[in-house]
């Protein structure tokens, strides 16, 4: 009976998921659902990326939050739209939670919209929210052991920004070892090593964005 | 519906804590149940403090991974009793997943039980494995925002490891601002500032665990 009822919740989970990526189809916007530990970098990645990107393409942020307003707040401060979703203590976002509040946004002025889950390795990969591709980020710092431990979420990827490798130098963590795991469970899986706070890297990130944005489909 | 079901399962788990909390009770065993994000470092501080404190009690380990048995294998190498769960996909332990594996150990002849949960800040704090104390652990380099994003955990948790201290020098993290933001979640919380790389802070915390261990109760 339990595996009937998540599977309904999650039937109506896609159901959902399917009309926000229609609504996204229809106004030519291109959603990202980015996903990651706490303090693995999210926020400050949109930050930069908004910043090098802002000029070239017309930008707005979901911010998923279990309570706080916080990341929203510094996203606001790039003068680009932004609307927080409080899970209230919900692990992740799913797709009915960000359909209420895809009104908000002007989506025909938009190219890209961002959904910034809530900082969670596990859950958030199992929710579609209606995105065309999810994005992980893993700080290296996290440890080189991460990616076969919480294969989910790479499997699931477009794409693996590797943060803070500034700190490289400080940690014990294989860089390599960790691209390579990455690659054996997701060979397609594009990966993008980068320091937010050196800027190390952000413009091969931020020029593969600007062309999955542009990208017909 | 949904939320009585939820109460229900809850429920279930809360009985099912009760009987492990007992039998650990009757055998004198002190039990604590660690949690974090990934990476914060819980399995190298458990194995520090291991190092610390196996010559003067009897311990033991019950690791709780998703699906590998990597942190397992790093615990067992220092002699100790270790048990591996994978939750196969879970985001947490429950008290069932650990009543299962609780006749594997020889609890007569235990002091301390350590319970490593899943990596995950958001959903472990909601599952009452028997323990008697939860205890967080964040690394600095998870940012200073945590503690009022994350409130949940470190509410429930009787203390807090802040991990990763060495780097403070290279990140932008205000350690003094998160204890200060720890205390207004929980006044009571006990918060030990560590480097499991260089040895800093873990004297105070492995003599504070051995207190709380030998406290009669």
């Amino acid at each position: 009976m339990e595996i009937q009822i998540k599977a309904d919740l999650l039937g109506n989970n896609e159901d959902q998921a399917l009309i926000n990526r229609t609504r996204y189809n229809q106004h030519g916007v291109f959603c990202i659902n980015v996903m990651g530990s706490p303090g693995a970098g999210k926020t400050t990645l949109l930050e930069r990326t908004i910043d090098m990107l802002k000029d070239k393409i017309s930008i707005a942020v979901i911010e998923g939050d279990i309570y706080t307003a916080k990341d929203a707040e510094r996203i606001e401060a790039h003068g680009i739209p932004v609307v927080q979703i409080n899970t209230e203590g919900a692990c992740h976002l799913d797709a009915p939670m960000v359909n209420k509040v895809l009104d908000r946004f002007e989506l025909e002025k938009l190219d890209l919209m961002i959904v910034e889950n809530v900082g969670n390795l596990v859950c958030p990969v199992e929710f579609n929210t209606g995105e065309h591709i999810k994005v992980a980020v893993l700080s290296i710092i996290e440890g080189d052991d991460k990616p076969l431990k919480y294969p989910l979420i790479f499997r699931e990827s477009e794409a693996v920004v590797l943060n803070k490798v500034d700190l490289a130098p400080f940690c014990d963590a294989d860089i390599e070892q960790m691209k390579q795991d990455l690659r054996s469970i997701n060979p397609n899986i594009n990966i993008f090593s980068v320091s937010c706070r050196t800027g190390e890297g952000l413009e091969a990130w931020s020029q593969w964005l600007l062309s999955e944005t542009n990208k017909p489909r």
